[in-house]
């Protein structure tokens, strides 16, 4: 079966179908601790006709499809968890139009974010969604990606306008429109977005873009404990001061930093916030939120004003999965990802930071604090299935903290193969809704099997 | 089987089921053009257990179930074309919960947008979305709505966090959580929202809230033609100050303004607009904005400073379909709702126009063109089956406008029985995808049957 689907993709593939030992295990491989799963083989296609061409002969022999972007994803969404194709986007990564007069990128999927920024850059315009990977932008709508900008600018959810789909059968869909809002029909887009390419392939996607302010001030500012931290963002929050990011690293994480970038940080809890907007608003919400800080006794301000300054800081914020990971050498990494209500923040982080402490392994936190969202970092040796059950256990326990706090198991990160066992609880009955929708769009289960949903087929 | 499945809801909704002729009329009336079809019964539910009850009875029997808000829709959504149950939500029209730190308020389907804005007043805390009718969130949430202050807190589908909802075979599902985002699978709260009633009963609404603005300001102000205003508000956007509202009236709306409330504007294309934010910024963003109008060559600003004369702006606006109704005695209506991307605007209106007046139908026009929507109010005599038809052919050139100019047959009104002819040019093989849906979660085709999507059973 897998040999005849492939060796009718190869006639118009050619060398674009890879079936070599290299390639496929660098895409059977993952960024954090799910063993290697390769696929059968890998596949580069160039064009929406080419894919829909490969996925309705999967879908004649049943073969799995699983779309791969730049592969970071933290929940093994892209693992050929049942064998099958691996279809590499990278090729498919062009901007196709910038519609700057209505704020919009019309994109492939296989383009990253900071290539999708750097093409946007002389138009004014700019992409804010920013995981902290260089993510491709079709894996961040699979995933419905979020980052340090959600606070202000949303999520994928709020920044994919319309898509082109390739569905189970090879049909070729379009969804959304150029419109800013639309009340024509079911929110297809939406369904899309999030779905972990378990409803369809998306080739094409038309994103919403953003002024880029006229001006930005930054700072980072410690606090001596991580609960008067989350009450300064609640406070932020409820005096409606805009902000554009609003990020906490706990006293390890602030260390991990001074050690391995250089930095000169108090070993302390911190906030980094960012404000945009016009010259004399951005001044207003700045000095505003340091009489807040003030108020609640948070110091050691340092503002960065300078464009390089800023753009330091904010790297290094995006590489703390990596760097953490390297601050323990020989350890792999399991991401936590629970999002929870702001008024239940406090609570939720300080009994997570018990349950690390007595767990024995070493947990940071990094959290988008403004939207409730926090991640435990979760150090695991590798080679060591203890520290792994055990760490494990933690992230699960997490996850049902998030569900007893009105939460939910992944803010950011998605389900992929790693929460599949938690969606029960959080979904109750309406993961079965899921299985339905899934079932209903790809009959045969062909599209990345094993993400998001259980079929029996 | 009519008569069997009313006869077992009544044996516990009791008189709360009516069969009486009047309330079946009143059921069956819409606010627009569509010929009155009365429902068989109506069931007054006060709880998710009796919705659910009634659902599984209707399942059982294959008979319609159509949910009523306030009646307001404008494409006949709550009619029932095919007989059956109207499931009046009028008694289910509570806020159950508060949640003031989180900005989140959780209320039952019947509540109105304005009673829900009463009981959050002492919270510092509002409910943005605002069509012009005095409509249920429920029903809001149903028809994805928006209003005009879209520009700056977004339509239904940014608004509602998590929904409770009675599928067809009567099972209750809840999705979403009280968290401001999440990955956690497929967006089913995006899936029921604008869905019209046809893929669930919503029951309960997770809702977003937002803080009252420390500072507003609102004005009005006049240009000589309507593409001036249209440019001024491209204008806006791109310099990035953040509107609250911006609103278009043309010469036509402001004449009919004068006349049935006594106003004295200048009988010329107007924009109204609203700042929200701290008293510096609105400062700002009013002096920022009356330079790019002055350089545009607008004027005649006039600015509501004191509540009362922004609430009677507003109050105008917001009443303008019925106001424009009343101007031409014995008229009823067909209200139109394009909405394109914002740099084809301009061309949109000059089109429209242009076809209203060689119609020789009167169509005064509004517009929430911050977000490139409008409206074209055809004002058609009653029992003129003749100038209804060309009020019909009217409104489809401007959906075949609006698609041909990259944007959608409706912003914000929905599909309903109105614009089911109008999907497939729309959506192409993508509404097969929504009927897929449809018959995925509804196999009987219960659930407001004949409205969005086309079944055949």
């Amino acid at each position: 079966m897998a040999q005849t689907a492939l060796d009718e993709i190869a006639t118009f593939l050619g060398d674009r179908l890879v079936r070599s030992k290299p390639d496929r295990d660098l895409h059977g491989q993952s960024e954090t601790w799910f063993p290697a799963t390769p696929p059968d083989a890998v596949a580069y296609p160039e064009s929406t006709e080419e894919v829909a061409r490969i996925v309705g002969i999967c879908a004649r022999h049943g073969f799995p499809v699983v779309p791969w972007g730049a592969g970071t994803s933290l929940e093994g969404h892209a693992l050929a968890v049942r064998g099958g194709l691996c279809l590499d986007t990278s090729r498919m990564n062009r901007v196709l139009e910038i519609r700057a007069e209505d704020m919009q990128a019309v994109v492939q999927p296989g383009i990253t974010r900071e290539a999708l920024n750097t093409e946007l850059r002389a138009t004014g315009l700019f992409f804010p969604v920013d995981p902290g990977a260089n993510a491709t932008i079709g894996g961040m709508a699979a995933t419905r990606a979020s980052g340090t900008t959600t606070v202000r600018y949303g999520t994928m959810r709020d920044n994919v306008m319309g898509l082109e789909v390739v569905l189970a059968d090879g049909r070729v869909i379009r969804t959304g429109s150029g419109a800013r809002k639309s009340s024509s029909g079911y929110d297809l887009t939406g369904l899309f977005v999030g779905s972990e390419g378990t409803l369809g392939i998306i080739t094409q996607l038309t994103l919403r873009l953003h002024g880029q302010p006229e001006a930005i001030s930054a700072a980072t500012c410690a606090f001596d404990d991580f609960e008067t931290a989350v009450q300064t963002v609640i406070a932020t929050i409820q005096h409606g001061i805009p902000m554009a990011r609003i990020e906490f690293v706990d006293e390890t994480v602030a260390a991990i930093f001074n050690r391995m970038n250089g930095t000169d940080l108090p070993e302390k809890p911190h906030l980094m916030v960012e404000f945009h907007g016009s010259e004399r608003a951005v001044t207003e919400d700045a000095e505003r939120f340091g009489e807040i800080v003030s108020e609640m006794g948070g110091g050691h301000f340092a503002w960065a004003t300078r464009p390089e300054d800023r753009n330091r800081l904010w790297a290094m914020r995006h590489a703390a999965y990596r760097t953490i990971l390297a601050s323990r050498p020989g350890s792999m990494g399991l991401a936590t990802d629970i999002c929870v209500p702001i008024s239940r923040l406090a609570q939720a982080v300080a009994e997570t930071r018990a349950d690390i402490e007595s767990s024995g392994i070493p947990g940071p936190i990094v959290g988008h604090v403004g939207d409730g969202n926090f991640h435990a970092l979760l150090l695991i040796e590798r080679g060591n299935p203890e520290e792994l059950a055990r760490a494990k256990a933690l992230s699960r326990r997490m996850a049902e903290r998030a569900i007893r706090l009105g939460g939910t198991i992944t803010g950011e990160h998605g389900v992929g193969a790693g929460k599949l066992d938690l969606m029960e609880l959080e979904h109750g009955p309406a993961w079965q809704v899921m299985a339905t929708l899934k079932r209903a769009l790809d009959p045969r289960d062909i599209l990345n099997p094993g993400k998001v949903v259980r079929i029996e087929t």
